[in-house]
């Protein structure tokens, strides 16, 4: 056999099978129900609008030859167009220049890491974050430092010292966070932590990388500003802006063509168009046609107020359940929107622990919560995830689960 | 304005604009004639069966959850089950896992400088090679060597001693290569230089990276076997292989749904399952789905057969207006398959300036040869694509061109 540990990069030491994934191989196993991954109802995919725009895309042999050919790093133009006045209503006044079309937002993630990082600088995250984008990061070889639900736990002079002390040329590079209905803990960032984010990236001259993967899906409450449209104000306009939104269709419309979207300042599109072409070129050309026109005239409005509606009676169904099953011990976050409940066990109790109990006695799967955490802790947390079961489901699932707590 | 200079990580001086990426903004002008892009011709793309198979994809609810939903990294069953047979029916006994699909064979190669390069390691590759390799790899902040056609310009331990001089921890890492019908030269490297080549992997004991994305568009001559076919019997096994092989449908089926692979050991695979996850997650399901379909069943044979004739016809009418028109200065490659001729031009002349008076005074555009020379030669060289211009156009194209070196 051949040796190949001596060939592989030094980063190769960081990348690890993910829980999640190794997770993802028993949930076939008939009869579990599983809280795991975030992943859409397929019950909500626009399957016979997308059939339709497919054939369309199709139909003349000059629409087949553009959809079937190579295309520009930066996106389908129509769509970059849509995507830019979807910013605009959402108060970012953004042209076509400042989107770039990426495989979902996890390569987003991907490019910004890429774009950003040097091994050794900081990236600050909150505690827990999202593992994929943890994930993604730690190609790049980065440190991790946490900055609190408030971003106020430490000052900014900390952490440039923090970052000074490192080998040379080392920095903080960028803040990361998840504001709305985060994946893992479903919490919402409030107004005042936002403003704290944007003094903390103002003080530090640093970027604010800002994923809203589930924005959109709001069940309850005020829609909030998004940073990017809190930044723009400040700044005076999206080139100015220290904010990288990253956004995505996978939620809303279907994860299955891979699409989702940056949206930033021209400088930074610009670079990671480079970035795209060196990685795979472009996305899907047929793929982002049928894209737009699903989106367009209306048809993302409408995709996002069903997948609220049917959202949120899942949501309802898992916070029921909890409250009258779970033992008093026990705590959980209560969303606002999106696909997730965050789960504090009792003391002592070891998520981990408890999902080989629940896999194997009980029939239910969820993540446990130490994965996304950078510094090791949160073993006595796991995520449960509302989006895929059924309501009843979820609750026969939730009294399987507080049954071996019990 | 941001000053976004001091977050960029290190890596973002070597990521420059590349020549055809700035040339093809001019390719959309009236009359202009193109050997630029490496484009296969859209008259070739299965257009009304990937129309069937789209519809068949989303025909029933339960085929429509598969293909519009996330899916595993490695990539859909039965295409990596049909990509192995493919590779098995070529002398390399493959398993599906074996194989990864990729966002084209583009993603492959980044994937591979981010398993394998620590910056200021070297990588090996010939003069000239292809710049989208140059540009994937270079993210990782290599250093270039250069191998010649026959892979015995240096010794095997030159290389070592070059790659020891350098910072502590550098060596050499693969060998990459376009053995047929390279992108740029339309050169084949000959069964002594495979041979060459593979010696010289096993005497570095590193891989060697296969990128055969025209091997299958042969018009003339015997096939010649892949390199990875040739160090599978060496060595016993695919998982004993040094070599990395890169195949992609693009060329042969179409580009635009982005799907490529890479066949090596399970080892190697395994790790770049991991590098796919954390970046993009997984191709487009409902892409792979509808690739499988159009490739099984001989339909992957019927499109080559397909593409080998038509492409021919355009390298025979490349070849006859070269012998016809161009001075006796310049010399050209006479390939047995794929996309390009490589062409040297008299002395003194340059590339690049030769493109500024071909595409302003002739209209006509090609691919200035330097960009694709790591150590910054080749500025007399130029590339002609011959696969998306019609015949007489070609003829048509060549006239301009060699009226200017008159």
């Amino acid at each position: 056999m051949v040796s190949w540990k001596p060939v592989y990069a030094r980063r190769a030491d960081r990348m690890k099978a993910s829980e999640i994934r190794e997770l993802l191989k028993v949930l076939e196993r008939p009869g579990m129900i599983s809280f795991a991954g975030g992943i859409p109802d397929p019950a909500l995919f626009p399957v016979a609008a997308a059939a339709q725009v497919y054939a369309d895309a199709l139909a003349s042999p000059n629409a087949a030859s553009a959809a079937l050919q190579y295309a520009v790093s930066e996106g389908y133009g129509p769509l970059r167009q849509w995507i830019a006045e979807y910013m605009t209503a959402q108060g970012i006044a953004a042209s076509p220049d400042n989107i770039l079309v990426t495989a979902g937002s996890q390569q987003a993630l991907d490019f910004l890491g890429k774009l950003l990082l040097t091994p050794g600088d900081t990236a600050l995250v909150t505690v827990p974050t999202y593992l994929g984008a943890l994930q993604a990061f730690s190609a790049y070889e980065p440190r991790y430092d946490s900055i609190g639900p408030r971003a106020a736990n430490r000052t900014p002079a900390s952490y440039a010292d923090e970052a000074a002390k490192e080998a040379a040329g080392a920095r903080v590079k960028f803040v990361y966070v998840v504001p709305d209905f985060a994946n893992p803990t479903g919490e919402t960032l409030s107004r005042p932590a936002r403003a704290d984010v944007l003094d903390l990236a103002g003080e530090l001259d640093v970027p604010v990388l800002e994923d809203s993967a589930y924005s959109a899906l709001r069940f309850d409450g005020d829609e909030m500003p998004s940073l990017q449209s809190l930044d723009v104000r400040r700044r005076g306009s999206l080139d100015a802006s220290r904010v990288i939104h990253l956004g995505t269709f996978s939620k809303t419309v279907a994860p299955g063509l891979r699409i989702g979207w940056v949206c930033a300042s021209r400088a930074i599109i610009s670079r990671l168009v480079l970035i795209k072409q060196a990685s795979d070129l472009n996305v899907s050309a047929i793929n982002q046609i049928v894209m737009h026109r699903l989106v367009k005239d209306g048809g993302h409005a409408g995709l996002i107020a069903r997948a609220r509606a049917h959202y949120r009676l899942k949501r309802d169904a898992m916070l029921r359940a909890l409250e009258a099953q779970m033992p008093s011990e026990a705590r959980w976050t209560r969303p606002d929107g999106g696909f997730f409940v965050w789960l504090t066990l009792p003391d002592g109790v070891s998520g981990a622990a408890l999902l080989d109990r629940a896999v194997n006695q009980a029939q239910v799967a969820f993540v446990p919560g130490a994965a996304f955490f950078h510094d090791g802790s949160g073993t006595n947390t796991i995520r449960l995830s509302y989006s895929l079961p059924e309501e009843a489901v979820i609750e026969e699932g939730i009294g399987r689960l507080a049954s071996l707590l019990r």
